[in-house]
Parts: C-alpha cells; structure tokens; sequence
C-alpha cells in the first residue's frame, strides 16, 4: 500500500518527506487513514539515535489516531469509517503469561514496537504513524470514542496510557493523595486522570508560571519546585507519586514525601541510575517502582473513561513541514502539551 | 528494680558488667526474668556508636525470651508464670494510623526503641535485654507459645519478625517463587519462613558450602553467588526476593530476577545508597521496597506460626562474659546462625 511519510533517512538527520509501502492487508488487519500523529518524546530519541543503534530510514511515530478504510476478510473487530486508534506496539507473541494477562507491553519475546524495529517476522522494518495510511492488525488498534477530538486523542495513545496505566494500578482514587512531578506531555495527561479518577493531585513543577493550568487540568495544588528545599517542608502524605521527569532529580526528596507503604512510580528514563537511600524505604515500608504504558484491554479502557471525562491532550497541530522545528521545541519543552501533526497534509 | 547486665559504658568499649534499676512496676506492665536474649548486629552498630550518637551506659539486646514474674493490678494479658516476648521497641504513640493499624514500628512518632533511647517521658533511657529481668508495658509483649524452646525463640523477636513480616506483606505463599539474599541471622529465618509459607524458596549465598544447611531449612534451591556472573544467566522469574545482606551488592543484579510484578525488599542496611538502573524498573513494572521489623500484632501472629510449625532460630548458646568475643564473630559472620545470651547467668 502507498504510504506518504517523513521519516529520517540516517541518525541526526532531519526528517524529509518519505514515500514508502505498506503492506497489503491480511486477513486480520484493518487499513486507516490517519488523521492524527503525536510526536513524543521518545521519537526524538529513537530519530537522533539516541537510545543505541536504530534502524533508518525510519519513520517515527507511535501516537496515531485514525478512521478505518478497509478491513481483512477475517475483521470482526472493526468496520470502514469507525475511527480507531493505534499506540506502542503493533504485535507481541500472544501466548506468554504477559501477553494472555493483556500486558503486551510486558510480553517476554518483547513488544513489536511501532516503528524503529522489525515486525515478528524478523526482517519486515516496522514504519511509524508520520505518514497518511496505516496498516494494522485488528487485536492491536482499539476504538476512539465518538465525542473526542482526535487531534487530542493521538497523544492518548502513548503519553496517556502511560499515566493512566499506574494511576490504575496503583488504585488512584477518593481518598487517595497523589503526586505529579513534571508538568509537561506526560504529566499534564497525569494530572488531568488522576483528578479524574477522584484523587487529591498534586504536580510539582520547576515552572511556576504553570499553575494556573495544572488547576485547570484539575490540579488541587501545585507544589513549585524552582527553589529544591521546598520539598524537604512537606508533610510525607502521599499514596502515590508519578515521575515524569526524564531529567535528573535527587529521587530521595520525592521518595521522603510517600506515607507508609505509598509507592513512587518511575516513568520517563533519566540519563543515569537513580541513588536511593535505603532507610528511607525502610522507615515506611515505601517503594520504588517503574511502569512502561499499557496493555490492549487497558487502553481501551482509558479511551472510554476519556470519552465519559472528556480528556484529551492539550495539543499543538502542526504540518508535517514543522516536524523539525516541534522536536527542537520539545527538547526545549517548548509545547503545551503536545505536538500533533495532522496526517491529512502528507 | 535491681538488675545485673552487661553494658557498654562509652563507644567503642568492650561490653561489662553493670547493674542498674529498672522501673517498679506500673498498673499496665509485667516484670520478667528473661531466659534468653539475642545479640542482633544492630546491637553492634549501636554499642559501636557507629549509627550516629548514642547514649551511654547502654544495655543493648532487643530480642528477649522470659518468664513473668510480676505484673501490674491493671494487666489482663498475661499472668505470672507466662512465657513471654519482647522485641525492637517497647512503647509507641499509640495514637497515629500506624499505631492504630497495629504498625507500631512505623509509629509517626517514631517508636520507643527498647534501648538507645528514651521512653516516652523524654528522659527515661531504655536499656535493653542483655541482663536478668525486664519490666515492659503489657502491650508491647507477646506469649510464646509453649512448645518452643526459649533460646531459640529469642532471636525471632528481631530476626524473625524481620523476615516474617514482608513475606507475608507481600504473600509469600505456594505458587511463589522467592529468593533469600544471604544466609544469617536474618536470611535462615527467612529460609525458615517462606518454606514454611510454602513458596519455592531460593537461598543466594556467597558462601557455597553452606548449602547443606539452606536446603536442611526448606530451601529448594541454593546459588552460589561467590562469581556474581552466575545471576546473570537465571532467568527473570521471582516473584519476591528479601535481601539481607548489609554488604555493598550490585542490587540490580537481583532486581534483574523479578518477573513481572516482581518486588525486591530491602531488610538489611547497606552502607551507601543503593544505584538503581531505572529502565530494569520500568520493563517488568517492578519495585524495590523497604520493610522494618513488624508490629505487635504481627509479632504474635509469627510466634503462633512458629509454634504451628516449630520453627526457631538456629542458636549458640554463650555465657554473658562472651558476649565481646561473641560481637567480633557476628562482625565476621562467623556464627550459625545467631548468638543467644544464657540470661539466667548474669
């Protein structure tokens, strides 16, 4: 299938526009045209080949909202016109204990990511969602409810589920006090489900001229982190804490804030390991954890409460022809919240 | 009241013997003549004042076996003649959530240790166990059930409850696979425990030839950790491993063993914080945990389990006067597996 792109043609490149197939659909899969793509951070990882040896061209993208065009003769999922979703990954073994859980996302032969590897076939390059047409297997779209903008939808796809996946796990709720660490794509989402959800939210941001919209997001206070010391006059209330933030924090600050047994979750990756002090998960038997996404039945999930909440990512659209200067800009964290290009100017 | 014990008179200093008066007995709380008392290389790090300051003379030892001898008008909970128990604190606010959760060792207040502190009046110090009686408030003792020999039973109040508390705060049961870190004081009652509880146990010990003994306590499997390459080749299957061990180890190594889910609880103090590697987190949504001791509740509720179960802790009986000799061989971790001082001979 004809695809239209941007894709970065060697590591460090910029992203130039890109014409490449897709494959034919098979039995299982559903075609769409995309309508929207977030860009996320990881992208520009992966693109500038950051994160070790990736695979070029490459187009990137793993935040796609969609409309179906065409189905396999076995789809019994979806039909032509319903408007779809696709995240992380496209494919995983289905049959490890992970993947029969519905945690593709922890599948022990690892996840078929979206773009920047090889599909299960071990040689097919997987091409992301900065492009007009895409091809899916049906088990590994989910459906967008009919109420939300898909521009402000892509982003779900990744950045929400993200959030939303521990804010589950970890039972937010009434009742429950949780922390935000980082006001940006991530946890601008964080804010908005855990408010949702019915917790008492907190963001902690180095931004203070942020406030006013982590309010807005339903923030029920907002902690500035621009002098450190603060951190170290809060009482240790917390059920829970998310870390946003990719750069590095001194994680014992945010670990001192968890009450007995609260729990801090891990979600961007810092450059380098964090330093924990051991007494200080001793003294309230509190945890350090991590959280990668989630998995099918989850984000189905999420898309649903977002459609009952009305939650989407507060999002920038940007032509394809922008795409540069966005990822400049979301280096800079530069963006409120989300770059989102619109597939439809491919 | 009179009591004949052995104290450490200034840091630093061999340990000597030393009479002092302990309280007359209150309406609340029973006077023992204690059996046995463990030495616990937290006793060490105190009497070494190597945990910051400490309060001298001080009568270290909070793992005590007895028989009441006395008790208060308005005591219910035991009568004289009762075996008893005391362990790593003897009061707490009684008052907090954690209090009131039966979770006095993470008391927000803090909790009245049984020695190197003051009780709660703020001028009162503790002494501990290392001497012939003790007068303790009814609350914070438990029986000890009648089939268990007492010398053995002395180190549970530490040791055990070290142990025993996160196996079953994290449902260490059948169907669980779970690694013990280190074979010692803490780690054969650890070893002890989960097999009890019925999980498939794993001893880690850098010692190889104590195998024998890991598999004599209920450990299904023994690795030898003296080269540290052999973790790597394990696969990632644990559902909880406790570690033990105070020594500097490479913790992400272990964290590496989790499965899915998996949680590694931290029992031991390290030296120096802990480098953890966020992504191991993040690929298996796996935490690291701390947990302390347990609350009185749970002490009871360990001590009945033993009783069910007969389990103790493995012990060298010595007279008061070994005790130095008894703290340089624990340093050494020359002991199987605890030392327990014969208290009828102060």
């Amino acid at each position: 299938m004809k695809t239209k792109g941007y894709a970065v043609l060697a590591a460090k490149q910029d992203l130039v526009p890109f014409d490449f197939s897709r494959r034919e659909l098979r039995p299982d899969d559903v075609a769409l045209d995309i309508s929207f793509a977030g860009i996320c951070h990881s992208d520009i990882h992966q693109a500038r080949e950051e994160w070790g040896p990736a695979i070029f061209p490459m187009v990137p993208g793993h935040e796609i909202a969609g409309v179906v065009t065409e189905i396999g003769g076995a789809v019994t999922k979806f039909k032509v016109g319903d408007r779809i979703g696709v995240g992380v990954f496209v494919d995983s073994c289905r049959k490890c204990s992970s993947c029969l859980a519905g945690l593709q996302q922890y599948c022990v032969e690892g996840m078929t990511g979206t773009y920047n590897g090889y599909e299960r076939d071990g040689k097919t390059v997987a091409q992301g969602g900065y492009s007009d047409k895409f091809v899916v297997n049906q088990d590994y779209a989910v459906k967008i409810p009919g109420n939300l903008d898909m521009s402000g939808v892509a982003p779900l796809l990744c950045a929400g589920i993200t959030l939303y996946s521990p804010l589950r796990h970890w039972n937010a709720g009434p009742g429950k006090k949780v922390g935000i660490i980082g006001l940006g794509g991530l946890g601008h989402m964080g804010t908005k489900f855990a408010a949702a959800l019915g917790a008492h939210t907190t963001v902690f941001s180095h931004s203070p001229e942020k406030e006013a919209d982590a309010k807005a997001m339903g923030a029920d206070d907002f902690i500035s982190t621009k002098d450190p010391k603060t951190l170290a006059f809060l009482p240790a209330d917390f059920d829970l804490i998310l870390n946003t933030v990719s750069a590095d924090i001194n994680i014992e600050d945010y670990l001192k804030l968890l009450k007995l047994d609260g729990t801090l979750v891990v979600i961007g990756l810092p450059g380098k390991p964090y330093s924990v002090n051991v007494p200080t998960l001793l003294g309230a038997r509190r945890s350090l954890s991590g959280s990668m996404i989630g998995g099918m039945p989850q984000l189905q999930e999420m898309l649903d409460f977002c459609g009952e909440h009305n939650i989407l990512s507060d999002v920038e659209v940007i032509d394809p022809s922008y795409i540069n200067e966005a990822y400049d800009r979301t280096v800079k964290s530069d963006v409120k919240y989300r770059f989102v290009i619109d597939a439809s100017k491919f």
